[in-house]
């Protein structure tokens, strides 16, 4: 059992930093969540990022897509969150998970309903990059996975 | 302090795992090193495995050659660790670092004398790259480091 209840726990524990609030993205998400950049943007070929996301956060359906490579690695260190792919049962993600996002493939991730989550995201590189953000995963569905 | 003492105080706190002994690269480390892949060698275009060093084990002065882009990304996770590059300080690594290691900089990495160290090393993809494994990082150098 790795659920953390507490922003107060959640900085403690979460060594990579919470960041600043995830406004740039904010739209494609439920709740609140924030952002640290881990390498310097343009200056590394892989950008590194924490994503932190507050119990009950999520983003909405999403893909990455690319003509060649691309799609994005979770590294999940801190907290308890959720992984889903369309058409598959959702991965519960703990401290030492690593999930393989391919490219092109729709899928969502975020926080358990009674956890904060951490999850440091690793763009992979490719050919043609773009994120096509799409609906908000339904409460329904969000309400369901325990 | 992050510093750990002992094997098992390790396995218990670095989520990731420890996987089994780095015989393939044992010629290029001083004491001994672990190897845990977290993706698929050959199926992500960014290859991500977390290395364990005891304490008082680092590697040899190497060289990620590239032509374009490559070099490498430490994410250090469990306990504390030196990243230095040739002809600069050496860099205390702790939970939460995250070290850009440009291509075609000659530098090294390992555990402090008394502590074990893990860090997830993420392959940065390039053209034309390759690893040149140079001199051992000498106790001289090593002891000095406090």
């Amino acid at each position: 059992m790795s659920k953390i209840s507490s922003r107060e726990e959640m900085e403690l524990l979460d060594t990579f930093g919470i960041g600043a609030p995830n406004d740039a993205f904010a739209q494609y998400f439920i709740g609140q969540s924030f952002l640290k950049p881990l390498t310097v943007f343009g200056k590394c070929p892989v950008f590194l990022a924490n994503v932190t996301f507050e119990p009950g956060c999520r983003n909405n359906w999403h893909i990455h897509h690319a003509t060649k490579d691309g799609g994005q690695l979770l590294i999940c260190t801190t907290g308890e969150g959720w992984y889903q792919e369309e058409g598959k049962d959702a991965v519960s993600l703990t401290p030492g998970t690593v999930i393989t996002i391919p490219a092109n493939v729709k899928h969502w991730h975020g926080a358990k309903k009674d956890s904060w989550f951490s999850h440091i995201a690793v763009e992979v590189p490719g050919e043609n990059t773009s994120a096509e953000w799409c609906e908000p995963v339904s409460d329904t569905l969000y309400e369901a996975l325990c």
